[in-house]
Protein backbone atom coordinates (compact mmCIF):
# COMPACT_ATOMS: atom_id res chain seq x y z
CA UNK A 1 0.00 0.00 0.00
CA UNK A 2 1.32 3.42 -0.90
CA UNK A 3 1.78 5.96 1.90
CA UNK A 4 -0.84 8.76 1.99
CA UNK A 5 -0.17 11.88 -0.06
CA UNK A 6 -0.23 14.15 2.98
CA UNK A 7 2.88 12.33 4.17
CA UNK A 8 4.56 13.67 1.05
CA UNK A 9 3.41 17.19 1.96
CA UNK A 10 4.75 16.81 5.49
CA UNK A 11 8.10 15.58 4.18
CA UNK A 12 8.44 18.51 1.78
CA UNK A 13 7.50 21.04 4.47
CA UNK A 14 9.93 19.53 6.99
CA UNK A 15 12.75 19.52 4.41
CA UNK A 16 11.89 23.06 3.34
CA UNK A 17 12.06 24.38 6.90
CA UNK A 18 15.25 22.50 7.79
CA UNK A 19 17.07 23.45 4.58
CA UNK A 20 16.13 27.09 5.21
CA UNK A 21 17.43 27.06 8.76
CA UNK A 22 20.53 24.84 8.45
CA UNK A 23 21.29 24.45 4.74
CA UNK A 24 21.02 21.35 2.59
CA UNK A 25 24.22 19.52 3.46
CA UNK A 26 23.88 20.09 7.19
CA UNK A 27 20.39 18.56 7.24
CA UNK A 28 20.29 14.82 7.79
CA UNK A 29 17.62 12.43 6.55
CA UNK A 30 16.99 11.28 10.14
CA UNK A 31 16.16 14.85 11.13
CA UNK A 32 13.71 15.22 8.24
CA UNK A 33 12.00 11.99 9.31
CA UNK A 34 11.81 13.15 12.92
CA UNK A 35 10.38 16.57 12.05
CA UNK A 36 7.85 15.23 9.53
CA UNK A 37 6.80 12.25 11.60
CA UNK A 38 7.13 10.07 8.48
CA UNK A 39 8.91 6.74 8.33
CA UNK A 40 11.82 5.97 6.06
CA UNK A 41 9.67 3.71 3.84
CA UNK A 42 7.43 6.65 2.96
CA UNK A 43 10.42 8.92 2.41
CA UNK A 44 12.05 6.53 -0.08
CA UNK A 45 8.70 5.88 -1.74
CA UNK A 46 8.23 9.56 -2.57
CA UNK A 47 11.89 10.64 -2.74
CA UNK A 48 14.38 7.92 -3.70
CA UNK A 49 17.26 10.40 -3.23
CA UNK A 50 17.87 13.48 -1.09
CA UNK A 51 18.13 15.51 -4.31
CA UNK A 52 14.56 14.44 -5.24
CA UNK A 53 13.42 16.01 -1.98
CA UNK A 54 15.41 19.16 -2.78
CA UNK A 55 13.68 19.37 -6.17
CA UNK A 56 10.29 19.05 -4.47
CA UNK A 57 11.20 21.88 -2.06
CA UNK A 58 12.21 24.13 -4.96
CA UNK A 59 8.94 23.24 -6.74
CA UNK A 60 7.09 24.19 -3.58
CA UNK A 61 8.71 27.65 -3.68
CA UNK A 62 7.92 27.93 -7.40
CA UNK A 63 4.26 27.15 -6.75
CA UNK A 64 3.94 29.42 -3.70
CA UNK A 65 5.65 32.66 -4.73
CA UNK A 66 2.31 34.38 -5.36
CA UNK A 67 0.52 33.26 -2.24
CA UNK A 68 3.49 33.33 0.10
CA UNK A 69 5.38 36.38 -1.08
CA UNK A 70 3.60 38.67 -3.54
CA UNK A 71 -0.11 38.53 -2.78
CA UNK A 72 0.15 39.75 0.85
CA UNK A 73 2.05 42.82 -0.42
CA UNK A 74 0.03 43.45 -3.59
CA UNK A 75 -3.35 43.35 -1.84
CA UNK A 76 -2.11 45.88 0.72
CA UNK A 77 -0.33 48.24 -1.71
CA UNK A 78 -1.57 49.58 -5.06
CA UNK A 79 1.27 51.80 -6.22
CA UNK A 80 3.63 49.71 -8.37
CA UNK A 81 6.83 51.31 -7.07
CA UNK A 82 5.66 50.95 -3.49
CA UNK A 83 4.95 47.30 -4.26
CA UNK A 84 8.63 46.80 -5.11
CA UNK A 85 9.64 48.27 -1.77
CA UNK A 86 6.80 46.44 -0.06
CA UNK A 87 8.28 43.13 -1.22
CA UNK A 88 11.67 44.20 0.12
CA UNK A 89 10.02 45.21 3.39
CA UNK A 90 8.58 41.71 3.63
CA UNK A 91 12.12 40.33 3.79
CA UNK A 92 12.96 42.95 6.42
CA UNK A 93 10.07 41.88 8.61
CA UNK A 94 10.99 38.21 8.21
CA UNK A 95 14.61 38.91 9.17
CA UNK A 96 13.57 40.86 12.26
CA UNK A 97 10.84 38.46 13.34
CA UNK A 98 13.03 35.38 13.05
CA UNK A 99 16.09 37.15 14.47
CA UNK A 100 18.13 36.76 11.27
CA UNK A 101 17.97 32.96 11.43
CA UNK A 102 16.34 32.74 8.00
CA UNK A 103 16.99 34.55 4.75
CA UNK A 104 16.04 33.95 1.14
CA UNK A 105 15.65 30.17 0.74
CA UNK A 106 16.59 30.21 -2.93
CA UNK A 107 19.66 32.37 -2.30
CA UNK A 108 20.90 30.01 0.41
CA UNK A 109 20.47 26.88 -1.68
CA UNK A 110 21.91 28.56 -4.73
CA UNK A 111 25.28 29.37 -3.16
CA UNK A 112 25.47 26.01 -1.43
CA UNK A 113 24.48 23.79 -4.35
CA UNK A 114 24.92 25.57 -7.69
CA UNK A 115 28.08 23.61 -8.46
CA UNK A 116 26.97 20.18 -7.34
CA UNK A 117 23.24 19.89 -8.17
CA UNK A 118 22.52 20.85 -11.81
CA UNK A 119 18.86 19.76 -11.79
CA UNK A 120 18.14 21.80 -8.67
CA UNK A 121 20.07 24.71 -10.14
CA UNK A 122 17.59 24.98 -13.01
CA UNK A 123 14.71 25.26 -10.55
CA UNK A 124 16.59 27.92 -8.60
CA UNK A 125 16.92 29.90 -11.83
CA UNK A 126 13.19 29.50 -12.45
CA UNK A 127 12.47 30.85 -8.96
CA UNK A 128 14.76 33.83 -9.53
CA UNK A 129 13.09 34.44 -12.91
CA UNK A 130 9.61 34.43 -11.38
CA UNK A 131 10.71 36.87 -8.68
CA UNK A 132 12.30 39.15 -11.27
CA UNK A 133 9.24 38.94 -13.53
CA UNK A 134 6.95 40.08 -10.69
CA UNK A 135 9.20 43.04 -9.84
CA UNK A 136 9.69 43.77 -13.56
CA UNK A 137 5.91 43.98 -13.99
CA UNK A 138 5.71 46.54 -11.17
CA UNK A 139 8.42 48.62 -12.82
CA UNK A 140 6.71 48.30 -16.21
CA UNK A 141 3.45 49.48 -14.64
CA UNK A 142 5.32 52.58 -13.40
CA UNK A 143 7.09 53.25 -16.69
CA UNK A 144 5.31 56.55 -17.28
CA UNK A 145 7.06 57.92 -14.18
CA UNK A 146 10.53 56.65 -15.08
CA UNK A 147 13.02 57.85 -17.71
CA UNK A 148 12.40 56.24 -21.10
CA UNK A 149 15.84 54.66 -21.15
CA UNK A 150 15.10 52.42 -18.13
CA UNK A 151 14.60 48.74 -19.05
CA UNK A 152 12.27 47.22 -16.44
CA UNK A 153 13.83 43.74 -16.53
CA UNK A 154 17.33 45.09 -16.02
CA UNK A 155 16.24 47.28 -13.14
CA UNK A 156 14.43 44.26 -11.68
CA UNK A 157 17.69 42.30 -11.81
CA UNK A 158 19.33 45.06 -9.78
CA UNK A 159 16.51 44.95 -7.24
CA UNK A 160 16.89 41.17 -6.91
CA UNK A 161 20.65 41.50 -6.39
CA UNK A 162 20.18 44.21 -3.77
CA UNK A 163 17.64 42.03 -1.94
CA UNK A 164 19.90 38.97 -1.94
CA UNK A 165 22.95 40.97 -0.88
CA UNK A 166 21.05 42.89 1.79
CA UNK A 167 19.57 39.70 3.27
CA UNK A 168 23.04 38.15 3.28
CA UNK A 169 24.56 41.10 5.15
CA UNK A 170 21.73 41.32 7.68
CA UNK A 171 22.12 37.61 8.47
CA UNK A 172 25.89 37.94 8.78
CA UNK A 173 25.76 41.07 10.93
CA UNK A 174 22.71 39.80 12.85
CA UNK A 175 21.52 43.37 12.49
CA UNK A 176 19.09 45.09 10.18
CA UNK A 177 21.35 48.15 9.62
CA UNK A 178 23.14 46.96 6.44
CA UNK A 179 19.82 45.81 4.96
CA UNK A 180 18.28 49.20 5.64
CA UNK A 181 21.29 51.06 4.25
CA UNK A 182 21.16 49.14 0.98
CA UNK A 183 17.40 49.52 0.55
CA UNK A 184 17.51 53.23 1.44
CA UNK A 185 20.19 53.74 -1.19
CA UNK A 186 18.12 51.80 -3.73
CA UNK A 187 15.18 54.04 -2.82
CA UNK A 188 17.40 57.06 -3.44
CA UNK A 189 18.01 55.68 -6.94
CA UNK A 190 14.29 55.14 -7.59
CA UNK A 191 13.48 58.66 -6.28
CA UNK A 192 16.07 60.04 -8.68
CA UNK A 193 14.59 58.06 -11.59
CA UNK A 194 11.08 59.26 -10.75
CA UNK A 195 12.22 62.88 -10.35
CA UNK A 196 13.83 62.68 -13.78
CA UNK A 197 10.94 60.77 -15.38
CA UNK A 198 8.28 63.20 -14.20
CA UNK A 199 10.27 66.42 -14.60
CA UNK A 200 8.90 67.17 -18.07
CA UNK A 201 5.48 66.39 -19.49
CA UNK A 202 4.57 64.95 -22.89
CA UNK A 203 6.89 64.63 -25.86
CA UNK A 204 9.53 66.91 -24.31
CA UNK A 205 10.19 64.33 -21.62
CA UNK A 206 10.82 61.61 -24.16
CA UNK A 207 13.42 63.56 -26.11
CA UNK A 208 15.14 64.83 -22.98
CA UNK A 209 15.23 61.32 -21.60
CA UNK A 210 17.21 60.28 -24.62
CA UNK A 211 19.68 63.13 -24.34
CA UNK A 212 20.31 62.51 -20.65
CA UNK A 213 20.71 58.78 -21.16
CA UNK A 214 23.58 59.25 -23.65
CA UNK B 1 58.19 17.63 17.74
CA UNK B 2 55.77 20.16 16.37
CA UNK B 3 54.85 19.96 12.67
CA UNK B 4 56.48 22.65 10.47
CA UNK B 5 54.63 25.93 10.06
CA UNK B 6 54.34 25.54 6.28
CA UNK B 7 52.12 22.52 6.94
CA UNK B 8 49.74 24.97 8.60
CA UNK B 9 49.83 27.16 5.49
CA UNK B 10 49.10 24.17 3.25
CA UNK B 11 46.19 23.12 5.44
CA UNK B 12 44.66 26.61 5.37
CA UNK B 13 45.07 26.89 1.60
CA UNK B 14 43.56 23.47 0.98
CA UNK B 15 40.60 24.22 3.26
CA UNK B 16 40.17 27.67 1.66
CA UNK B 17 40.01 26.18 -1.85
CA UNK B 18 37.71 23.31 -0.91
CA UNK B 19 35.32 25.49 1.11
CA UNK B 20 35.13 27.89 -1.86
CA UNK B 21 34.34 25.14 -4.33
CA UNK B 22 32.10 22.86 -2.27
CA UNK B 23 31.07 24.75 0.83
CA UNK B 24 32.01 24.10 4.44
CA UNK B 25 29.68 21.26 5.38
CA UNK B 26 30.28 19.33 2.16
CA UNK B 27 34.05 19.36 2.70
CA UNK B 28 35.37 16.44 4.71
CA UNK B 29 38.48 16.42 6.88
CA UNK B 30 39.87 13.48 4.85
CA UNK B 31 39.65 15.56 1.69
CA UNK B 32 41.50 18.47 3.31
CA UNK B 33 44.24 16.08 4.42
CA UNK B 34 44.51 14.59 0.92
CA UNK B 35 44.66 17.96 -0.82
CA UNK B 36 47.16 19.47 1.63
CA UNK B 37 49.34 16.39 1.89
CA UNK B 38 49.33 16.84 5.68
CA UNK B 39 48.68 14.08 8.19
CA UNK B 40 45.90 14.12 10.75
CA UNK B 41 48.37 14.66 13.62
CA UNK B 42 49.46 17.98 12.08
CA UNK B 43 45.86 18.96 11.40
CA UNK B 44 44.78 18.44 15.01
CA UNK B 45 47.92 20.13 16.27
CA UNK B 46 47.11 23.35 14.45
CA UNK B 47 43.33 23.04 14.30
CA UNK B 48 41.71 21.02 17.09
CA UNK B 49 38.27 21.53 15.47
CA UNK B 50 37.00 22.07 11.94
CA UNK B 51 35.74 25.48 13.05
CA UNK B 52 39.31 26.47 14.02
CA UNK B 53 40.29 25.78 10.42
CA UNK B 54 37.33 27.86 9.20
CA UNK B 55 38.49 30.75 11.40
CA UNK B 56 41.99 30.47 9.91
CA UNK B 57 40.54 30.57 6.38
CA UNK B 58 38.54 33.71 7.21
CA UNK B 59 41.67 35.27 8.73
CA UNK B 60 43.49 34.44 5.51
CA UNK B 61 40.88 36.40 3.53
CA UNK B 62 41.08 39.27 6.05
CA UNK B 63 44.85 39.44 5.61
CA UNK B 64 44.82 39.13 1.81
CA UNK B 65 42.07 41.51 0.69
CA UNK B 66 44.60 44.15 -0.36
CA UNK B 67 47.02 41.91 -2.20
CA UNK B 68 44.47 39.50 -3.65
CA UNK B 69 41.59 41.79 -4.51
CA UNK B 70 42.26 45.51 -4.37
CA UNK B 71 45.89 46.09 -5.29
CA UNK B 72 45.69 44.48 -8.78
CA UNK B 73 42.80 46.85 -9.60
CA UNK B 74 44.11 49.97 -7.87
CA UNK B 75 47.54 49.82 -9.55
CA UNK B 76 45.90 49.53 -12.97
CA UNK B 77 43.18 52.17 -12.47
CA UNK B 78 43.52 55.65 -10.96
CA UNK B 79 40.03 57.06 -11.21
CA UNK B 80 38.19 56.28 -7.95
CA UNK B 81 34.81 55.54 -9.58
CA UNK B 82 36.47 53.31 -12.17
CA UNK B 83 38.20 51.52 -9.30
CA UNK B 84 34.79 50.58 -7.89
CA UNK B 85 33.77 49.09 -11.23
CA UNK B 86 37.23 47.60 -11.66
CA UNK B 87 36.74 45.62 -8.44
CA UNK B 88 33.37 44.41 -9.74
CA UNK B 89 35.00 43.50 -13.05
CA UNK B 90 37.51 41.39 -11.13
CA UNK B 91 34.61 39.22 -9.91
CA UNK B 92 33.30 39.05 -13.48
CA UNK B 93 36.62 37.78 -14.78
CA UNK B 94 36.87 35.21 -11.98
CA UNK B 95 33.35 33.93 -12.72
CA UNK B 96 34.10 33.61 -16.44
CA UNK B 97 37.55 32.10 -16.01
CA UNK B 98 36.42 29.47 -13.51
CA UNK B 99 33.14 28.81 -15.37
CA UNK B 100 30.97 29.99 -12.45
CA UNK B 101 32.32 27.32 -10.12
CA UNK B 102 33.54 29.91 -7.61
CA UNK B 103 31.96 33.07 -6.27
CA UNK B 104 32.60 35.31 -3.30
CA UNK B 105 34.10 33.09 -0.58
CA UNK B 106 32.74 35.21 2.26
CA UNK B 107 29.26 35.33 0.75
CA UNK B 108 29.16 31.55 0.42
CA UNK B 109 30.30 30.89 3.96
CA UNK B 110 28.05 33.58 5.34
CA UNK B 111 24.81 32.06 4.04
CA UNK B 112 25.88 28.56 4.96
CA UNK B 113 27.16 29.24 8.47
CA UNK B 114 25.78 32.51 9.85
CA UNK B 115 23.33 30.66 12.10
CA UNK B 116 25.57 27.92 13.36
CA UNK B 117 29.08 29.41 13.71
CA UNK B 118 29.02 32.67 15.71
CA UNK B 119 32.81 33.05 15.97
CA UNK B 120 33.23 32.65 12.21
CA UNK B 121 30.32 35.03 11.66
CA UNK B 122 32.24 37.85 13.35
CA UNK B 123 35.16 37.34 10.97
CA UNK B 124 32.80 37.34 8.00
CA UNK B 125 31.47 40.71 9.16
CA UNK B 126 35.03 41.99 9.43
CA UNK B 127 35.72 40.87 5.85
CA UNK B 128 32.54 42.59 4.62
CA UNK B 129 33.51 45.73 6.56
CA UNK B 130 36.98 45.81 5.00
CA UNK B 131 35.51 45.40 1.51
CA UNK B 132 32.98 48.17 2.16
CA UNK B 133 35.65 50.46 3.61
CA UNK B 134 37.79 50.10 0.48
CA UNK B 135 34.85 50.88 -1.82
CA UNK B 136 33.71 53.64 0.55
CA UNK B 137 37.15 55.27 0.27
CA UNK B 138 36.87 55.26 -3.53
CA UNK B 139 33.48 56.93 -3.32
CA UNK B 140 34.78 59.46 -0.78
CA UNK B 141 37.66 60.27 -3.13
CA UNK B 142 35.07 61.01 -5.85
CA UNK B 143 32.79 63.06 -3.60
CA UNK B 144 33.35 66.29 -5.53
CA UNK B 145 31.66 64.68 -8.54
CA UNK B 146 28.68 63.28 -6.61
CA UNK B 147 25.63 65.03 -5.13
CA UNK B 148 26.30 66.32 -1.63
CA UNK B 149 23.57 64.17 -0.13
CA UNK B 150 25.34 60.91 -1.01
CA UNK B 151 26.85 59.12 1.99
CA UNK B 152 29.85 57.12 0.77
CA UNK B 153 29.46 54.28 3.28
CA UNK B 154 25.80 53.77 2.44
CA UNK B 155 26.48 53.75 -1.27
CA UNK B 156 29.33 51.29 -0.62
CA UNK B 157 26.86 49.00 1.17
CA UNK B 158 24.69 49.07 -1.95
CA UNK B 159 27.69 48.21 -4.14
CA UNK B 160 28.56 45.28 -1.87
CA UNK B 161 24.97 43.98 -2.01
CA UNK B 162 24.88 44.30 -5.79
CA UNK B 163 28.18 42.39 -6.06
CA UNK B 164 27.01 39.58 -3.78
CA UNK B 165 23.65 39.29 -5.51
CA UNK B 166 25.16 39.48 -9.00
CA UNK B 167 27.72 36.78 -8.21
CA UNK B 168 24.95 34.61 -6.78
CA UNK B 169 22.82 34.96 -9.91
CA UNK B 170 25.71 34.35 -12.31
CA UNK B 171 26.59 31.16 -10.44
CA UNK B 172 22.97 29.98 -10.42
CA UNK B 173 22.40 30.79 -14.10
CA UNK B 174 25.88 29.61 -15.09
CA UNK B 175 25.85 32.67 -17.26
CA UNK B 176 27.31 36.15 -16.95
CA UNK B 177 24.17 37.92 -18.25
CA UNK B 178 22.46 38.60 -14.89
CA UNK B 179 25.77 39.83 -13.41
CA UNK B 180 26.24 42.21 -16.35
CA UNK B 181 22.65 43.45 -16.14
CA UNK B 182 22.98 44.30 -12.46
CA UNK B 183 26.35 46.02 -12.84
CA UNK B 184 25.17 47.98 -15.91
CA UNK B 185 22.18 49.19 -13.94
CA UNK B 186 24.44 50.17 -11.03
CA UNK B 187 26.61 52.04 -13.54
CA UNK B 188 23.50 53.83 -14.76
CA UNK B 189 22.94 54.98 -11.17
CA UNK B 190 26.53 56.19 -10.78
CA UNK B 191 26.31 58.00 -14.15
CA UNK B 192 23.17 59.72 -12.94
CA UNK B 193 24.84 60.71 -9.65
CA UNK B 194 27.85 62.08 -11.49
CA UNK B 195 25.68 63.96 -14.01
CA UNK B 196 23.83 65.57 -11.10
CA UNK B 197 26.95 66.17 -9.03
CA UNK B 198 28.79 67.95 -11.83
CA UNK B 199 25.85 69.79 -13.40
CA UNK B 200 26.44 73.03 -11.47
CA UNK B 201 29.72 74.55 -10.39
CA UNK B 202 30.61 76.14 -7.07
CA UNK B 203 28.19 77.09 -4.32
CA UNK B 204 25.15 76.75 -6.59
CA UNK B 205 25.72 73.02 -6.83
CA UNK B 206 25.75 72.63 -3.08
CA UNK B 207 22.46 74.40 -2.50
CA UNK B 208 20.76 72.68 -5.42
CA UNK B 209 22.03 69.35 -4.15
CA UNK B 210 20.18 69.95 -0.93
CA UNK B 211 16.94 70.92 -2.62
CA UNK B 212 16.97 67.86 -4.88
CA UNK B 213 17.74 65.53 -2.01
CA UNK B 214 14.62 66.57 -0.08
Amino acid sequence: MNPPIDTRVRLVEAARDLFLLQGYNATGIAQILRQSGANSGSLYHFFPTKEDLLIAVLEWYRDNIWEGLLQPVFTRIDDPIERVFGVLDGYRQMLMMLEFEQGCPIGNLSLELANSHPKARELMVLNFENWKAAIGQCITAARGRLPESIEPQRLATLVLCVMEGAVMLARSYRHIAPFDEAVLQLREYFDRLIAEGTRWGGPQRASLGRIVSN
